[in-house]
């Protein structure tokens, strides 16, 4: 096997903790940590390393083939130089084009084969909005850029559990409403390509969580799981893809459950996010399923906070980078 | 401080794994397990212990006085003979009279003082129903058997989080349509006079949890935190009742959140169940938080599949157990 391309990391919305965890990750590479390169303005990065008083030399790469020389001995940097100063904490919209320059450029790189993946800084929307940005996250805009009409799916990953959601972000009144079998069925094949592709399962199990408490216990408790989640899952099972459910949803995270199945499919955002965050806050990882590509990214926000303090913990984006270049060799893989 | 009375354990339902995992339990009694004495059927117990293999001499007593003297070497039982030879697997309904008396029996005794608290073995409700039970459970029933106008509620508690639920066993539709500021202050009142008088927490703080995600985002994805959570939260805090919130629902439950306060007040079902039995399967226990005396319950079913096999984990039922004897031991010290 050949050498693997160096991960592509974005700036993500400077005045928030991106620069601090990308530095404080650099620092950790030893620790396993797959070779990466950010697309970054390089002056502001070695303002924050001497402000935050870290040992991070900063190299800058005009290719991204450069990295990989340069990784061991400092971080190396695509520049994207800032239109205004940056000031963390409080995010400046002039600023904003370079944000979204950052995510365009890191995808070229892994289209043009310079990239083995895309991970991403978290970003703040609403600076981005106020630029013209017309997505309504990261998600879109990479789907968008891929340049495909593909719908794309978040996975949210720690070690001993997979996520992905039939809604997202809507009210529970809302996620009651819009509940369909045919979201559920888009859903799980989407999921079940990239447990195969990207995850390297060759007969991947999900598991569909039910909507109500015991699973609606026969209909005496929401008639959801007999109207619209069985009859997906049996949609499903007519296609080869081995669904199983609807699950008592207050059981199927348990210590017991989590090794019997390789992706849970919850119904509405907390249900599948309540159980991740409880098992592990600081390590999970945000996934796009379902993209030409990989990309991952860590599953915080800006935190503006604790923005330009250092405080911010690193162990989100390192899971992501790690998480980013094993499914990019398992997708390689799977390819030859 | 005097000696502590033993707890009184129900049979439950006989064909569950009641019998099984009280025999269980008390072989481990060396493990800090407080003294109890069942009211069951004597004949069947033995039988039973014959059947697993289980070295546990039946000591028939007469009066709950009795059990303290004999509980290091012999399991003391007040005896409820069955009507029919019990079926593991397959619950009886002449047998359900006797179920019900257990549960009598129990509630009699610690009101005539004679033992700490109520412990109760599961019950299968269809059974009951069949025979003239008119209660939606276990905790409604002993509301009943208290004599007292009283609404109770149903706290769920591993070691790191204790729970209580605004709604209880609806629909995730009927949790929101149901949703209302009066009821998560009864159940907040509730749950602060239980937090200092069982369980010794001089200063409880209640984090109420939003419904949506992210806590709504300001009223972007839903109004309940807006409309009733947030308003109820005023008006315990005009009471005097430290309740926090309304917190985001993915992120309350983490490693970090959880020492921050004492009890999570909660939604819905499954935003309450999920956390407690991700972070604790075996080890939950389901307390009645508002009778005039303490009850708990292992937190799961009769598990007819396994019932008489012996394989049924008595680990939740001893943890109710040694919570049951705390919260005895607390609240008798807060009378003082």
């Amino acid at each position: 096997m050949t050498e693997r391309l160096p991960l592509a990391l974005t700036m993500g919305e400077p005045a928030g903790v991106g620069g601090d965890i990308t530095l404080k990750a650099w620092l950790r590479r030893e620790e396993g940590l797959p070779a990466f390169f950010v697309i970054d303005d390089p002056g502001r990065l070695i303002s924050l390393a001497h402000h935050l008083k870290l040992d991070v030399p900063v190299h800058l790469i005009t290719d991204p083939s450069e990295a990989l020389d340069h990784f061991q001995d400092a971080l190396p940097v695509l520049s994207a130089p800032l239109a205004v100063p940056n000031t963390p904490g409080t995010p400046n919209p002039t600023n904003a084009p370079l944000v979204i320059d950052s995510i365009e450029r890191a995808v070229a790189c892994v289209q043009n084969a310079q990239a083995a993946a895309v991970v991403t800084n978290p970003i703040a929307k609403d600076a981005l909005y106020e630029a013209g940005f017309k997505f309504p996250g990261h998600t879109e805009f990479l789907a968008d850029l891929a340049g495909e009409n593909i719908k794309p799916v978040m996975m949210l990953a720690c070690e001993k559990l997979r996520v992905v959601l039939a809604t997202v972000h809507v009210s529970v009144r809302n996620a009651v409403e819009h509940l369909n079998a045919d979201t559920i069925c888009k859903v799980a094949r989407i999921t079940d390509r990239a447990l195969k592709r990207d995850f390297g399962v060759s007969n991947p199990i999900i598991a569909v969580a039910g909507l109500n408490p015991h699973a609606g216990e026969g209909g005496a408790m929401g008639r959801e799981e007999i109207d619209i989640i069985a009859p997906a899952i049996e949609r499903l099972t007519a296609e080869g893809i081995n669904a199983i459910g609807p699950m008592p949803p207050d059981t199927m995270f348990s210590a017991k459950a989590l090794p019997t199945y390789d992706a849970a499919l919850c119904m509405y955002h907390d249900q599948g996010l309540i159980p991740i965050k409880t098992l592990d806050f600081d390590g999970g990882v945000n996934i796009t399923l379902g993209l030409p590509f990989v990309r991952t990214s860590p599953d915080h926000g800006t935190a503006f906070d604790i923005a330009g303090t250092g405080t911010a913990s690193e162990k989100s984006l390192m899971a992501a980078m790690r998480m980013a270049a094993r499914m990019a060799d398992t997708r390689a893989a799977h390819k030859v």
